[in-house]
């Protein structure tokens, strides 16, 4: 059948075909619908994270995938025909350790988990794949057309929840946030804190107006910040202090100069993965801010099956206008190489006119 | 009455005279006891922290008090003859704010309180001061003996609080914790988290040995590192990943290092007030590192009443022996210059022996 992998001797990603799944007895099988892609995908292809599937040549890529179940165990909370998302982490060869056993799988060290489509597992763009069945989240049908977006929302409410979590000591209610990276990752990100009840949000990026993103950020009710004009360090005094800060961009300077721009009391959730980058910082005032002002940072992968129901709540509460201006491409598997726009030459990429990329998904099979 | 001071012409401490209290019908009386010293004392002193109160010429100094209650409102819920402590932050000369109407001031950013003894509002080292009661908290009687070390412990009950609370979103379970400084604090913090259940304990200094601090980081069953011998971020490889790293030390790289060195899904805790210091840092590895690997880093300042509880439990918990090893000078107001060892010259610390300060603490009445 087909799939998309990069292989070892060809990053691609190129068109295989692979052998169908043989399930075991505990496994469902589930036919793909829709992958969705995102930067992990780009790093997985340029080498930057983990190995190869043992005794594979090659490792199917996605991540971000939505599709039916054509069979699955009599015992199982689903059924032939329903509509699920996968989650990513799966146990590492050497068995289930205690992250999986607490069904807190995002807690494991990357040592202790592979990541379908990412590290040591394939992934969901072939057109069937099979997992256990606890590891499918069932969507309800008018969710599903968006849900190549639960696999990245899920990752974002992992964020909010350890985030807030993290200022349940005190009395803590944020009114303002701030999400740097207008990505599909920040965009949802801002949508999300939307539906929290932000009042007032702002999202950092680097794009020259007019420019779809900002359509989206301000459609949201969120002002733009070209950080090139206010760098995050300057935000506080330009426009505010935030309460939350969403970082966004794997940008690493980010991480740093948002401590000033923090309000007391608040949090910053860190979602990149920046390559190596040293640079001098003030670490002393740095550290004294934090301390001052009871300021908090916590580092977030990944989501647990728990952050997928939040997830869920949010696609619906999110209007389908927002969720379709981010999937702005939608391509069939025999034309999969458009859904990777990074990966082509520059001439292609202005065919397109005015419509920058924000969010691109692969069809297996429509819904 | 005489009252211990840093004078705008003469930062002292000097012996001053200070006209004894007048409460009003909402404040109670105390005798003071005894008050402890800390770093924040020789920070005061040093000008590095906050304002003198309005429309005077010095500033009381003490923050770590003990007293007897002399007056107390009929409604109040002390009464004459009960020992207490007093909580350190006060309103602002605005008022209130909702930090103190939430009963939580330890959150209130500095420019919304004062500071009794260290920014706007004159400290304990004086024989009578005066406090509204809700800020005053009894301590019991066979506590009360090491009562100076209440204030302390309040700071590093609060950091363990919300530490704690950082992680509460999946199942934690911390069994290793590390101790950066060996100060008074550090080891207060070391010897809490022993009360914790914490199984193995390190603590990070620079003394040669022997050396009293190394000895009562042993007594407590704990490993003294050197970190002239092994940095800290160099502790993970050489000792054990710790889930609990506490900075107690104000050595700004000490934030930095302490990322790698830390376990996966755990926290620091930063309590230390570095001056500025621009250092070089590999900020995309530390930033990579917490999203990876789900850490957190959380200032914190202050405790608020829940705290100073606390540490009373932790007082009570702890051994008479460690305690009375902590406290390591008591001194009469006569000799009051004693009870800052830092200050006096480098011969009049010689005379002391082998004998190291690790707390001292000024006399006032004996309990």
């Amino acid at each position: 059948m087909d799939a998309v992998a990069t292989h070892q001797d060809d990053p691609g990603p190129i068109l295989i075909d692979h052998p169908p799944p043989t399930p075991s007895e505990d496994e469902a099988v589930v036919q793909t619908n829709y992958v969705g892609i995102d930067g992990t995908d780009y790093e997985v292809i340029a080498g930057g994270h983990g190995a190869f599937p043992p005794e594979s040549e090659y490792l199917i890529l996605g991540h971000e995938a939505i599709g039916t179940v054509e069979t699955a165990p009599s015992d199982a909370s689903i059924e032939p025909g329903d509509t699920v998302v996968p989650t990513v982490r799966r146990p590492p060869p050497s068995g289930p350790n205690r992250f999986f056993e607490d069904g807190e799988p995002d807690m494991a060290p990357p040592e202790d988990c592979v990541e379908r489509g990412i590290s040591g597992a394939h992934g969901f763009m072939t057109e069937f794949f099979t997992s256990p069945p606890s590891d499918l989240i069932p969507i309800p049908g008018e969710t599903a057309h968006h849900g190549v977006l639960l696999e990245p929302l899920s990752v974002i409410e992992k964020a909010l929840d350890h985030a807030s979590t993290a200022r349940s000591a005190f009395n803590w209610t944020p009114t303002t946030g701030l999400v740097l990276g207008n990505g599909s990752l920040g965009l949802l990100a801002l949508a999300t804190l939307a539906t929290h009840g932000y009042e007032q949000l702002y999202c950092v990026g680097r794009r020259d107006q007019p420019d779809p993103t900002i359509d989206i950020i301000e459609s949201l009710g969120a002002t733009y910040i070209d950080s090139r004009q206010t760098p995050v360090d300057a935000i506080a005094d330009a426009y505010m202090a935030p309460d939350l800060i969403v970082e966004a961009t794997g940008y690493a300077k980010h991480a740093y100069q948002a401590i000033p721009t923090l309000a007391p009391n608040g949090v910053i959730a860190l979602l990149g993965l920046p390559e190596d980058w040293s640079f001098e910082i003030n670490g002393g005032s740095l550290h004294r801010e934090l301390v001052m002002y009871n300021k908090a940072i916590i580092g977030s992968v990944n989501g647990n099956h728990r952050h997928f129901t939040r997830g869920i709540d949010t696609l619906d509460a999110l209007s389908a206008s927002f969720l379709d201006a981010l999937i702005t491409g939608v391509y069939p598997i025999s034309e999969f190489q458009k859904a990777f726009p990074e990966l082509q030459p520059a001439e292609s990429n202005a065919s397109q006119g005015d419509e920058t990329p924000i969010k691109t998904a692969l069809k297996f099979n429509a819904l």
